[in-house]
């Protein structure tokens, strides 16, 4: 395998740097997984727990799960979610099980919508946008949470097995909707293991490592039930078009939803912060300072698969012979061809749910 | 009606008295209630909460439940059981549509067995020992918590409408599986509501009120929904043979279990705190101090139902012309004849479960 390492970081390493002390995970190493990902290649997957627990199932061709969870609230997902898709399709194709779980609990009880609402939702928009976006539907199990009684009557076990001072010691705060979000989200988690015992992998942003510590410590307490300890898989934030840490749709001008007007995301595109000098001369001499430019991020992370065609951009960006404009245009042509692509594949996977293979319940 | 008000008040109406106060709850007149049962008449249920909604649904005969829960560790229930029994049983005979479900999620979460393990003692013994204490199961609709996706879904939804700082002013602490233990039961509480709006009455030791204070908040914060408030009616704790406040089980020889050994019910009885006198002479002359007396609580809360025969033991008890002696030999007679009566009607009960109508579940 060609090795690679991350050539083309970003400014935000020094964050990610503190989150991995801080949080006590391992760096992510490319060479523990056959063929990686762009997500991996390039660093944007960063981190993990127990990443040779996988690595040695997709090795040694054990048995293994990768789950995640759609959270249907209203009909848009973002590039968090385009990244744990890729992730999920990854391990997909290198043997895992697969579940994808509708919090449509999660839903109805913070978003105001039924469970009904959730549930189509789901259908109508989440899942063929998943599938447009790589998930394999023939290789997924899903279900709705609400459905799920073993998850519910876990949860309530898993419960008693945390202290009010430890649930604060990982979320910060402990209120009683949070501390039932948070002990479901553990059942989901280990579901896969209720009735075969198992590793597992759980892709997610690595604001959601909480929720991955919370069930270690949880397995942790109940050792004679031979759960195996969730590994985890933590990619980067999306770039953050304004150059803070995390899009937030509280800030819209620094986020892009998919699906979006392309019109208004190429607007936001060309508002974004890069790393251009002040002047084309300076520009031309100094080069850009990429490792601020969250349209060089953009592409690195989104629209450029290509390791040599983005290798041939950074260099050409950061020799000042590329400008800030010009690489604003590449990432709105290229934006622009996803959008559609995306839109079109959704269309098309809506037409296959009845092909979804649903767990159901007694 | 006959007006009673307690003639046979006990010594710790003291202690129900502050917790009247504490509580915020409304005392109890048996005046509101066509008919009330022996507990009723004799102030052994003390207190409620919006009693008078479910006085009118009896006397208008609008439609009301009565609910209750089991709590299926091992093969014993105590008089405390006995007394929801009989309240229900009252409700049932008044027209009310009845619930009692069967905690198995609690039982295997707090006490180590499994939820197969736990629905069968609720089988095997406390649904046989309720029907020998007077549950009428034709009209009984029964439900296991684990089967009721329903009551866990709303649980779910409940948990985010307190904070955590309510939850500890209600319960005194806060810890992750108390606060999943306590929305449930508000999910329980209020799951004859969720077809169908009507108020409702759960009957419960005053140890108990919290849970109905936790699901009468929710109700007020979530006002759309138009659930009734549940009304509570408390019954005071069965006496302890030693005086204190509260039998446990943590000090056997407090406690009366049932069934027991009435050979050791008996020593239990004969060791009791009485209100006797120092010597045979003394006791002749000022006769038994019977608001100390706890087997005559025991008498007047469990074993004589008829009220002349109360007051033919209470009158030569306080004269001093009953010894305490003689009414412990009472005591232990009737409980005799009272277990024994308990023990074949639950082996009876027992051959009967197939009649039982359980909720099912899609």
């Amino acid at each position: 395998m060609k090795k690679i390492i991350d050539p083309w970081g970003s400014g935000l390493l020094e964050d990610y740097g503190r989150i991995v002390k801080d949080f006590g995970l391992e760096l992510f190493n490319p060479d523990l997984f056959p063929n990686p990902n762009r997500l991996m290649r390039r660093g944007v997957v960063f981190a993990g727990r127990d990443l040779e627990i996988i690595s040695n199932c997709i090795k040694e061709k054990k048995k293994f799960y990768v789950l995640s969870g759609i959270m249907p609230s209203y009909e848009k997902i973002h590039l968090g979610n385009k990244m744990v898709v890729e992730n999920i399709r990854y391990f997909q194709e290198h043997g895992a099980v697969s579940y994808v779980l509708v919090a449509d609990l999660e839903a109805a009880a913070t978003r105001g919508v039924s469970l009904e609402e959730a549930q189509k939702t789901a259908l109508d928009f989440h899942i063929p946008a998943y599938v447009a976006l790589g998930l394999d539907i023939k290789k997924t199990n899903f279900y709705f949470q609400s459905e799920n009684k073993e998850v519910m009557n876990r949860a309530y076990e898993f419960a008693k097995k945390i202290t009010l001072n430890e649930f604060k010691a990982i979320y910060g705060s402990a209120e009683p909707g949070k501390i039932m979000s948070a002990v479901v989200q553990v059942a989901d988690i280990l579901f896969p293991q209720f009735k075969e015992r198992m590793p597992g992998i759980i892709p997610v942003g690595v604001d959601q490592d909480p929720h991955i510590r919370l069930t270690r410590d949880i397995v942790n307490r109940m050792k004679k039930k031979g759960f195996f300890l969730p590994s985890g898989l933590y990619h980067k934030y999306a770039p953050s078009l304004n150059g803070t840490l995390k899009m937030s749709k509280s800030n819209p001008e620094s986020c892009i939803e998919l699906p979006e007007d392309i019109q208004q995301v190429c607007r936001k595109i060309k508002k974004a912060k890069t790393g251009g000098r002040d002047t084309l001369e300076e520009h031309r001499k100094l080069g850009a300072k990429i490792e601020e430019d969250m349209v060089f991020e953009l592409l690195k992370q989104h629209l450029v698969e290509d390791d040599e065609e983005l290798d041939k951009i950074y260099m050409e960006y950061k020799s000042g012979k590329m400008t800030s404009g010009e690489i604003k245009d590449i990432a709105c042509e290229k934006m622009a061809k996803f959008m559609n692509d995306f839109v079109k594949k959704t269309e098309k996977a809506r037409k296959q749910t009845d092909k979804l293979k649903f767990i159901r319940f007694k």
